[in-house]
């Protein structure tokens, strides 16, 4: 039997990145903490945060509080006028953005963030050319989705022009053949500054970076890769964009990922982590570099509901729940202590497991058919049959509750930074048992 | 003396489609059904609904009372599971959608609707030609921006490729010279017939059109003309797109404007009204057309907060109160009964006004320093001192207690759906006073 929630789903819903017909969507109505049930009452851990979004976890009281009594007072209001609870999500937001970064640009969500950082950029600074790397997702409008570095895009090219993509450091699959981590971070600043040169310094309006990789691998940067991808900036006045929509807010174990590495970028995207999604919000946080450009300059650029106060209000309510309870230093604490750990003892046990890596509550685990090689255990971009494997991974995760988060060949470890201790360890057990389905595809 | 909301506002928030310096916005916490209220309390009856979108007014106790429901339950989820609050949505709007049109994207708004109804027509049509008007807008991310026809993608340019634009019908600026609303119709689908044989049908994916055009003149189509539009789409297997994300849910008097002419388009794009803005919500309505050909292709688009559970819920609670208490009725009865006959007196009595025009709760009055030229009363995309005439007009308005909604040479009348026949009198009387500033720079 289907519920009508189910049918109605099935007639009247259209899904995102899906063939429609084959689609069985869980019915999901109700979710606390890091769990999430379905309509015949079964729990899932939530090893996802649902899209990389569920910061604080799910329902968080204080958010929900706080989205309540901003609900009784005024949800909406145009973005010309001012209003208390975007002026204090600014005010917040600013307070823990790097170097001088103190004013935000509010949107609905990422893919607008990272638009609207572009056409800040190439305002800016009279340049049109906006790089950025390969094996990353800036969203799907017109602009982000061809910014973006990875198969999505394919559909939706050509886009708009001037976009070049280059290569990050990936050390595990090295474009550069180095054979260490700080190998990999000295040539993959190498070639970005190969690549500048060859645009033309001067075409080049912004670098654009996702800090830490996320969908596309969890790739953390090698220590002074962004430093010298910030020097690389300033010597060619090119500004520094670093898309933190995945990798801000408590998911790295910092406010935002940039601040591992103490680097301060001339424009942050973020979005997802900072109300966790409960109501839709993203936006851009600049400096006076980019904000007097257009003191007396109209900023060309807007949407309907910029600076929204109810989406504004779960930020005030999100960011001052994660003051309070230490969620960001929570968050640090379980990728050193329990997930760094675990996963490197899951890596010795599974054959499948090519490496593991991350930091805070973002962890990737490459899976492979061959350690040697390095083989995926899935084809890049893989589907249907090609994907099998990952398919009966994914599928004994479910069936043992657990939720996870894949893509291509890697499972990734991403559940709200709030997850307890004793959570995160049922999951990874959940995980290390899923493991050997996915061990049982390894030929190496 | 300047409150902390003001001065936070000023530090920290960056403001659309605005030079930064010069920005005094005010303070605004308080709004209820048709007015809202500054800090110091002042009153304003709301002729703007802020962006077009707060059609049942504001904090609509219904639609106050679904958000504050779903957030008790549940905020987010992400958009590949099935949840009530969206599928209710979905079913709802299908509900309401002329002819076959049964399935819901979901989007965060009003761009992202566009740029995805764009998606879908070139990959069902496998052309890449868009062709959509001057004079129209359709949002600002990379796609949407230049979409749209009017001197807010300049800063854009050059966008995606594949864009053309043409002249829609505009009776009293004719670009045809027609000297009758009948003649406007049948040269703009001349007109039409011609770019499309020039640019190549073979080419062309979609047309893009607002049913009625919003914030570029309360441009309403002559009869006969979306069903010529119609006929050539059909003719040349080109998919019709109407961006009704202003003009539907009640603004012209009907569910979508689109049904003023029982015209049935391929795609319509929707956000604002559907709730109206209470939490960010668009997207694209479908039928079997375009949803069967992701069947068993995967659709290529997507954001994190696709069919989000808080903004569907809004949705809901407002087209359950739409459905309760008459609103679409009402607007279209406030059109034919105090609007349409009071702004005709206005003309009558102004000789600044050169016309008046729309329908339902749309309207436009057309200012001009000279009713014989037609000059306007300030040029094409003035600003500074150029607009000084407006600016007056405007400032006539607020003194006076009235939220106009301005742009170029036009005042528009753009109430919530839901306002009172007294308030609507009240804010017409003010027109009428404010209207003697317009005259003052009459020249003719
Ligand atoms: C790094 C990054 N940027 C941008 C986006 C786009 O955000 P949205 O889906 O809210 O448009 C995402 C979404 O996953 C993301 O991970
Ligand atoms: C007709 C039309 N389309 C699209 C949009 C863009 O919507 P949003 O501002 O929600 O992105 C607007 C906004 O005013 C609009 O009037």
């Amino acid at each position: 039997m289907t519920s009508s929630t189910y049918d109605d789903d099935r007639k009247h819903v259209f899904h995102s990145w899906s063939a429609q017909a084959a689609l069985t969507p869980l019915v999901v109505n109700r979710a606390e903490g890091s769990c999430f049930w379905d309509e015949s009452g079964r729990r899932y851990l939530d090893f996802s945060s649902q899209l990389v979004n569920a910061n604080i976890g799910h329902q968080h009281p204080k958010v929900i509080e706080a989205i309540i009594e901003q609900a009784g007072k005024l949800t909406t209001i145009a973005p010309f006028h001012a209003n208390e609870a975007r002026s204090e999500a600014a005010r917040l937001i600013a307070s823990h953005a790097p170097g001088d970064l103190d004013k935000v640009f509010f949107t609905n969500g990422g893919a607008e963030a990272t638009e609207n950082a572009v056409r800040m950029a190439r305002l800016v600074t009279d340049r049109h050319k906006i790089l950025t790397t390969y094996r990353s997702y800036h969203g799907a409008t017109g602009g982000s989705i061809v910014l973006t570095g990875e198969p999505r895009r394919w559909a939706s090219e050509p886009g708009i022009p001037g976009v070049v993509h280059f290569h990050g450091p990936y050390p595990y699959r090295s474009p550069f053949y180095a054979d260490s981590v700080e190998q990999e971070g000295e040539r993959a600043l190498a070639h970005l500054a190969e690549v500048i040169a060859l645009e033309g310094p001067q075409t080049v309006a912004a670098v654009l970076l996702e800090t830490v990789v996320g969908t596309n691998g969890i790739l953390v940067p090698p220590d002074g890769y962004l430093a010298g991808v910030r020097e690389l900036c300033d010597r060619h006045g090119i500004l520094l964009i670093l898309d933190e929509v995945m990798s801000g807010f408590g998911r790295c174990g910092e406010w935002f990922a940039a601040d591992h590495w103490n680097v301060v970028p001339d424009l942050i995207c973020f979005a997802k982590g900072v109300n966790s999604g409960y109501v839709p919000l993203g936006g851009v946080i600049m400096g006076p570099k980019v904000a007097d450009a257009f003191a007396t300059r109209p900023y060309p650029g807007g949407l309907t509901y910029s600076g929204h106060p109810l989406a504004c209000a779960a930020a005030v309510g999100s960011i001052r729940a994660f003051e309070e309870e230490g969620i960001v230093e929570h968050a640090r604490m379980l990728g050193t202590d329990v997930i760094g750990p675990e996963l490197a003892k899951l890596a010795v046990n599974h054959p499948s497991v090519g490496e593991v890596r991350g930091l805070g509550v973002f962890w990737a685990i490459e899976l492979v058919r061959d350690r040697e090689t390095r083989e995926p255990l899935v084809p890049f971009n893989a589907a249907g049959p090609d994907a099998a494997p990952m398919a009966a991974f994914i599928g004994a995760c479910k069936e043992r509750g657990l939720w996870p988060f894949t893509h291509f060949n890697r499972t990734h470890v991403v559940p709200p930074c709030t997850i307890t201790v004793d959570e995160l360890r049922e999951g990874l057990a959940i995980l290390d048992d899923a493991l050997t389905v996915a061990d049982s595809y390894y030929t190496g």
